[in-house]
């Protein structure tokens, strides 16, 4: 039996089909543009295959509550032609077969989990920081919804006391997204993060954010596990640097276990997403 | 069928036998002393009933993980006498029958989420705040675990800017309950919240903090519902100023609806605890 996945972003469509086993078998991704458009496309590259179900990972904020009338759609989005498109009916209608719809960072959390850096635990969070910043939570094999879906990348920090930025969220300007994401790196220092590997005091100040972020996650969600991954994330010396800080926070307070476990790197090399979409569809 | 429940607090704890329908017909408030003292009148109470099940809301922090071989535990406490105290394996043994165990602000949102102010909506947050502060989470009829347990009381939260106490949480100095608890407030002003009503300035700070915390909360776990009780909430000014503030953090980044509702008041008067706990034996 083989399952179709897609990994929605707001510049690129990953699809991939695959098994139950986490074996990708094709993949082709596509330039995220109108939703016409690109769901041809999508439509073409499936076509080759004859699925059994598909699973999407899609960028947000989309609508999870199985009970709501647009359950499925794409909701209040910057990328106004997407803004209310109704992506899992759509799906639905171009294939007819079970389509399982969840957020984009629950399905990379998921991929983590069953295949990743989480397939030894029963529960893990992964984050992503980069353009933005957003986590997923899985627990027992289930992705955590809620109301709508949680947004954690945008929760508020204590301000770092030689930081002065601030903060580029749109909404919520020094918000965690606000203070920490790759943009906000290069509006404070006025230089992209990877050319600024060799000065401490960015990664100081990105550590601390991270830092306080992942402390409460920590505490609110109490997981088993912490994937950090995204483009920020490949300055490694934050993995230390943020592993440090969360210790002296927490100071002992709850048992997190060793923290080089507890906080680690993702296993997937960015096909988390994907992986995490075909899950979707093979797990129910 | 009748069912017990037992509200196992740091200063008493609360007994109630009662039925399905929320109803509790017999109670006893047996202060906490030591373990062997306090369940033997425990025990004494519960014998003129016949019991189906009994339910467990534990002051913590408290083993919930299922697989553990201390699940069930009361664990690191500052109540030296419950340290490593297996309160689940002495019910179980005391009574012969199902026993469940959850946190007291699980088992206190879960009698909100039955029968009180969350009796409307599939998922509600209960937060405490009082001598310390607490927060549980009931989704679709459950109550939010994770690897041991959330402590959402801890969370870090930014510095109001006209605040310079330094926070009294033994382990984090400044994390929410450090910041804004009863003790908080009694050490920072000198003078017991009770007596402080009309000082604005008081309340502009309390609510700074809960506000920041309860953004966090929402973003993280997206409940329906957020149910603010607890001794210092008896302060009624703190509902609007807290809606306010959430309203203002939020920036219509995420829809939670009417605010009013959003963040409401308790609706059990201080038996949310006990009957959630009689909930989580009726209930399986």
């Amino acid at each position: 039996m083989v399952f179709g996945g897609i990994e929605a972003g707001g510049t690129k469509i990953v699809c991939a089909v695959g098994n139950r086993s986490g074996e990708i078998t094709s993949k082709k991704v596509i330039p995220t543009s109108a939703p016409e458009e690109t769901l041809m496309e999508v439509k073409a590259f499936f076509s080759h295959f004859d699925l059994e179900a598909l699973g999407v990972g899609s960028f947000g904020p989309v609508d999870l509550n199985k009970e709501s009338d647009t359950y499925g759609t794409i909701l209040n989005t910057p990328k106004t032609d997407w803004k209310n498109f109704d992506l899992l009916g759509r799906l639905k209608g171009d294939y007819q077969i079970p389509v399982y719809i969840d957020t984009d960072v629950n399905a990379a959390c998921l991929g983590e989990y069953r295949y990743g850096a989480g397939k030894c635990v029963n529960s893990c969070l992964y984050i992503t920081v980069g353009t933005g910043i957003g986590a997923g939570l899985v627990q027992d094999g289930y992705t955590f919804q809620g109301k709508i879906h949680p947004e954690m990348g945008h929760v508020m920090v204590p301000r770092h006391s030689d930081d002065s930025f601030a903060g580029c969220c749109p909404y919520h300007g020094n918000c965690l997204e606000g203070m920490a994401s790759g943009p906000a790196i290069e509006k404070r220092h006025g230089n992209k993060g990877y050319l600024l590997s060799h000065d401490a005091a960015v990664w100081e100040i990105e550590a601390h954010y991270l830092a306080h972020a992942i402390v409460n996650y920590t505490l609110i969600l109490s997981p088993e596990r912490i994937i950090l991954g995204g483009g920020v994330m490949k300055q490694e010396i934050l993995y230390s640097l943020v592993r440090e800080k969360v210790s002296k926070l927490l100071n002992s307070y709850v048992d997190v276990g060793n923290l080089n476990d507890f906080i680690s790197a993702p296993a997937l090399d960015d096909e988390q997403g994907v992986k995490g979409a075909i899950t979707l569809a093979a797990d129910r």
